[in-house]
């Protein structure tokens, strides 16, 4: 059975129309919902341009220059509402909750930006951008969360996943936390993002494009096979339970950076079984707890789920986890140049190895 | 005639055998060169590995998390040695140096790591990284320089790019300048960097692959078409000249981005004539001053020029030079976090048409 988690699902409107979804551990009556808030609509003047070089859509967000940025604690959107000071989250309190995004890169209502031309056209940025709210203590980390609270996070993907994948015009789901001022993160509360894009990202169809030549020419899948490979040789392997195992692959980019797969091959996140999300819930702290253990503070990282597209390639894809940092020592980072970012030509001053063997040695 | 500007070329070696060539406007003796310092061997401990899940090759250079980070000025390695202080720079002024990096990401001499697994194959990170000086003024930039300046620092991009393509087993060369702290620069003295990388980048790789395409498609040169439709609209060129016009791309990236191209379809800098070569000079400083004049002080940037590989599609690449700044306002800067780096999906915040007005607009 894929879900035996006991929680309950309220779903309701903010002030300006947008949902929110609210997952509360165990049994229990759904929720009252009302913002007393007085919003402005929301403004979605996003729109997607093809880039005729490199054969992808940029998406462009000019609504969003003015989003906020890193407000004072006492002003956290994410945090519950309290009386004369309404947030986002109109309640006392949450264990997770999900919204649209205020300042959305693609939603359902974005404007038409008309045909473009045909060597480089434009569509609107049809899709939908939610934040997921891990905890409503401002101070924790997805790391110090309860595995039962983690397994409410791993249950809201799921949800979200599914109920997004059935907007029309949406290709691929991507549920992901950004986390850290190093990267840009603007509201310091636990959370991550999920963005729905109208169509498979660049990342994804270059890997299953690999993998559909991996598969024609010897029949197997490429995830399994590296997954195989990296489990018989070892030497990266961070851990591994009963469903999932975590390594740093043998030609990683970033300083330091780790997948974590299931151990049976499956397309995302809605057909995990309840076995393997509970066992995903403690894989997934463990594996965080040892990031934050490298360095004497908090590492900044992007966890990215890599789920199948929507409608593309579903018995191809292989869902996983990739999370990755772009610190290189304690008081260094990484800066993607000249070389990254002009060629997409990745240099690493790490050797997997090493970082694999710090993360198996750190105390979580 | 493809070059007729007057200067006096030396090569000569430093203390630990990197190369070191000196380029003099005017005509003149070549220089004597003697590196009085006790220096170290260059470890060159580059190995590349194939990722299967992307199909690329990443470059390890653990090595390098030593290098000189953001030494005092007094310390510059790149100013030219005083009686008591030597740098890497063995004379007491110069127009433009170009010398083996002391901590090269790929080097000829790089030590042959083992083949890997078929899956997952390694190879030495054999090539060659330099660094280019553009004056011996620690305080100038690129911005800064005269058109005569600026002209020999193209002369050294052609001359390294033909000498570069020379060595055996290189594929590509990059020749780019990365600028700002906020990019990760770890020298402030004005220079620039020369890679000879032993593959053919990705992102070069998908623009041609895209070109190919069109090229089957239609007869004509994608880039050609590009160009020919951004001058036709006119929204967005910054500025056109006799053999080159600058332009944000109607699907860019970056915050800031512009792509500066030759009028004439050349596949690298050694095949620009003397007057491209002049009018470049020209063009691209009038660029860079109204880049730096966008905000109250320098830009930080990345300018990256896409030459064709040394080998492959030759006829179908096109000489251009693409610059662009993660600086989307004067207080903040653009990070590349989940949808960017996870998924490979840019969001940006800036429409292309006003950045191209104000790039207009702004007095350089």
């Amino acid at each position: 059975m894929p879900n035996d988690f006991s929680h309950t699902r309220t779903t309701g409107r903010l002030a300006d129309n947008r949902e929110i979804i609210f997952f509360d551990r165990g049994p229990g009556e759904p929720r009252l919902i009302h913002d007393e808030r007085d919003l402005p609509a929301v403004s979605t003047a996003s729109q997607l341009r093809f880039d005729p070089l490199l054969d992808e859509w940029v998406t462009m967000a000019s609504h969003r220059q003015e989003r906020t940025h890193l407000p004072p604690t006492d002003e956290c959107p994410l945090c519950p509402s309290r009386k004369g000071r309404r947030t986002e989250i109109p309640a006392a309190g949450y264990d997770v909750v999900v919204f649209e995004n205020r300042f959305p890169s693609l939603a359902t209502s974005a404007a038409d930006p008309g045909a473009g031309s045909p060597l480089i056209p434009r569509r609107p940025g049809t899709g939908r951008c939610e934040v997921v709210c891990f905890t409503d203590d401002h101070d924790a980390s997805f790391a110090s969360l309860t595995p039962e609270a983690a397994r409410l996070v791993i249950e809201a993907w799921a949800d979200r996943t599914a109920a997004l994948s059935a907007i029309s015009g949406v290709e691929q789901i991507f549920c992901f936390e950004n986390r850290g001022e190093e990267i840009g993160v603007t509201l310091s509360h636990p959370h991550g993002q999920i963005y729905a894009y109208p169509f498979v990202t660049p990342r994804t169809r270059a890997i299953l494009t690999a993998a559909e030549r991996h598969r024609e020419r010897t029949g197997r899948s490429l995830f399994a096979d590296v997954l195989a490979e990296e489990r018989d040789d070892g030497v990266r392997v961070i851990g591994s339970s009963e469903h999932w195992t975590a390594f740093v692959p043998a030609a990683a980019r970033w300083p330091v950076e780790v997948h974590l797969y299931p151990h049976r091959r499956v397309p995302d996140i809605p057909a995990l079984t309840g076995a393997e999300r509970d066992d995903l819930a403690h894989s997934y702290l463990d594996l965080l707890r040892r990031l934050d253990a490298l360095y004497d503070r908090p590492l900044p990282y992007v966890a990215a789920w890599h789920q199948a597209p929507v409608h593309a390639d579903r018995d191809l894809a292989y869902l996983h986890l990739q999370i990755f940092s772009i610190r290189r020592a304690a008081d260094k980072l990484k800066y993607l140049a000249g070389s990254e970012s002009g060629m997409g030509a990745f240099i690493t001053d790490v050797l997997p190895e090493d970082v694999a063997q710090r993360l198996r040695e750190v105390t979580p």
